[in-house]
């Protein structure tokens, strides 16, 4: 093993990712965790691109591994994260190791390496909807600097008597900086393993204390129905990160007023390790009525110190911060990617700044509230509309399960916004009835033009909905004319 | 002006004080704050050792400016922090200026020069009891590494939403950092200036609706009197960093007790930036009975990361981190000084740690307890005693105001501890009442030989008890034999 040699994980979060974590970056070697919900070709394909040396895996994805081995002909070997006793008696993988095993006997005292802290840290590949992913490497440098921000109080805001399940998965942009941030803290670490059903995590959250955790909004739809349906309450959960998408407006109504559980806005992204900005109040908020208050708290926050924001338009010029004009969200900072793995796909920052892909608003306070991907805004005669708003607002309907909207094509408007909506088991809902809804809520040309019905609304590896599919399953759709 | 170039700063806590922080740091010269209370002739000295430029002066402080210029003659200008309209009439200053109008009608848009974040941004001079005082410079990196360090949870704990009261003097080591940490964490600063008294203190409190504060124990004896004697209750204040001496328990007892404010220990030192460690409860303890917690929060607490602790003999093996063992207390870490400014006092690292002069045990659990200052610890018999329980015990006794522990030459022990004691007014305490008060609370052998009553006890520029001055006072003294 070289300085700098990738290994890489496919896991669930469990002590022994945690061990991998500390060990590989430990020893200047670069830790790749990997999301086992990726294609089979697309695993081959990044563990190839990183060139990974080893790759230790979950026992549940011995399977996968044994299907994509031959594929991999330079991994040295791939490591089974667990005891002896739990190793297949015969396997097709011919260079399996036991974790266990390879661990046993040796030297607890470690003697750390001194080296550059510009040195790679660890590796992620963003799950891009288009092309295949591409890998953004973090340094000690930004991994250290990435955890002290995001362990502020205004960020995950984690003590040394807190006691966190990271429900964000430590394959995905290492669950957000967790295993840094929470031991630079001290807190007490519980994980949950691969069972992240709504009964499971409950039983875990009250068995181990848990005063804390951080996810997507889909997981902890899960968790909030299980409790609701048995009339369950938590004992200790005080405070949840919710990212990776907005937390709908009436699931931080039931987190906070039916729970007690402060709900804090993340936003970041693969490229910004993740953390770009957090929710969260300023002092001149605190005697403000709760519904003003929330409003706010909706917002995806305030950039984390050393995060630098702003907004541009088409032509790169800088919008004000009005809480009105939006544009391109451009970020650069200590933590922030310059580019991708290998180079590949060429030169990603403008004039230093790097374009994430989103359109958001900045307010005079400096909160920053995302409208849109860029990709998924609707420009209807040439005017922006945010498809956010219109989801939340169809979610907040009580017999809509889920809502997505997407731009279509328009004869007149060039595009013009199209709801596709996930009925609650058993209801009746008409069209009709969900357009009545946004009256009065938003800006008329702003309605949807039409609903579409579906089973159900199509969800990528890391739990986003995926508006491409839907686009294609629709493509032969028409508006009324 | 050069890069690296000192300005000077002699000043309250005060709003054009900050602004001068950022100001002179930011185009890359050193702020260099001054302590007040030091003889005007160390003044002089460390303005002439600090080659200051410009020194800037709060209103209050130009009597003392008038008493030292003629001994600073590199100064280039004095600027006092005021109105045109609050300039003197006539002074004997000849190159003084007004800081209101030096910065009219310049531009307020500023480019921030880019330069080496190992480049020097702050300066400040430890009060040293023997010698002339010594400087220590930061650098803009272990500035920023230390305000994120502090601002984490289980030290200052800063969120967006608080409002922030410094006690702890901008001269006074960068007051903690809070200048920065404050700022980083976009809670709301509210300065006290010169008023520090227990009135004025509280109601700005109360008028700003304070959440969080930090100082020396010796500044909240007059804040909690004060409110005592009133029967007043804070509405908002929720959480105070004790630093500079340990919290007398009896304080502590009465700040979470009769006001609800959480009291968090924080020990470091002007060569530390100067946060070290900080008290809290880990997960494990938060079932515990509360006179349990207290103990623990009563320790120094944890090493924030990245400080790295250990503890020595005096032949410098390592101690063991058991709760008992006590020696000297080493550290290292990235806004740990190396050495002073211009090379004074020669090299001072040992091996790479930097020692502290504490003498402090280490737990299981890595809670650090600083028992002395190594140079006050008392050798009797050839066993250590640390004088900080002995004060602890002595300051809950409710007829004592104050109270004090050195170690007096002893013929047969070498040394013995002896007790000073500061009466609370109007009270009648013997020195055998005190004596039995420390029976079954400590061993017997610890317990002082001998006590002594005085009017006062001296405090140095920043409020630390002056023990070398209690022991000129008292050089003639012998124990009773």
């Amino acid at each position: 093993m070289q300085l700098g040699d990738r290994v890489s994980t496919i896991a669930w979060n469990g002590y022994r990712h945690l061990e991998t974590y500390y060990a590989v970056s430990g020893i200047g070697a670069v830790l790749h965790t990997i999301n086992p919900r990726l294609h089979p070709e697309q695993l081959a394909y990044i563990i190839n691109h990183a060139d990974d040396q080893y790759v230790f895996v979950d026992l549940t994805f011995l399977p996968l591994i044994e299907a994509v081995h031959t594929h991999c002909p330079r991994v040295r070997a791939f490591v089974l994260m667990c005891e002896r006793a739990q190793m297949p008696a015969a396997s097709k993988v011919p260079n399996l190791l036991c974790y266990e095993e390879v661990i046993a006997g040796k030297n607890t005292d470690c003697d750390w390496p001194q080296f550059d802290e510009n040195s790679a840290c660890s590796l992620c590949y963003t799950s891009g909807t288009t092309g295949n992913p591409k890998g953004v490497l973090y340094s000690h440098r930004s991994t250290v600097l990435h955890a002290y921000g995001s362990a502020l109080p205004n960020a995950m805001d984690v003590s040394s008597h807190d006691v966190v399940l990271p429900v964000v998965p430590m394959f995905h942009v290492n669950a957000w900086g967790l295993p840094y941030s929470v031991l630079l803290c001290g807190a007490k670490f519980v994980f949950p393993g691969p069972a992240l059903d709504g009964k499971s995590l409950f039983e875990l959250f009250e068995s181990e204390k848990v005063t804390f955790s951080a996810g997507v909004p889909t997981v902890w739809l899960g968790l909030i129905t299980y409790a609701k349906q048995n009339d369950l309450k938590f004992s200790h959960f005080r405070r949840t990160v919710i990212g990776g998408s907005a937390c709908p407006p009436a699931m931080m109504q039931t987190l906070i007023d039916d729970f007690g559980v402060e709900v804090v806005h993340g936003w970041g992204m693969t490229e910004m390790s993740p953390l770009g900005t957090a929710g969260g109040l300023l002092a001149k908020h605190m005697d403000l009525p709760v519904a003003e208050q929330r409003k706010i708290l909706q917002k995806q926050g305030h950039a984390v110190f050393d995060v630098d924001m702003k907004i541009v338009d088409d032509e790169g010029r800088e919008l004000p911060w009005d809480g009105k004009s939006y544009g391109h969200l451009m970020v650069r900072g200590p933590w922030i990617a310059a580019g991708y793995f290998r180079g590949e796909g060429g030169e990603v920052l403008q004039d230093g700044w790097f374009p994430t892909g989103d359109v958001a608003t900045i307010d005079e306070d400096a909160y920053m509230q995302i409208t849109d991907r860029s990709k998924d805004v609707i420009k209807s005669g040439g005017e922006w509309i945010g498809t956010i708003d219109l989801e939340n607002i169809a979610m907040a309907h009580p017999k809509v399960a889920q809502a997505a909207c997407i731009g279509m094509r328009h004869p007149k408007w060039d595009e013009r916004p199209l709801l596709v909506v996930v009925k609650k088991p058993g209801v009746e809902l008409s069209k009709e009835e969900i357009l009545q809804f946004y009256e009065g809520k938003i800006a008329k040309w702003w309605t949807p033009d039409d609903v579409v019905f579906i089973e159900a609304i199509p969800l990528g590896a890391t739990g986003k909905v995926l508006k491409t599919k839907i686009r294609e399953t629709l493509k032969d759709y028409q508006f009324p004319s």
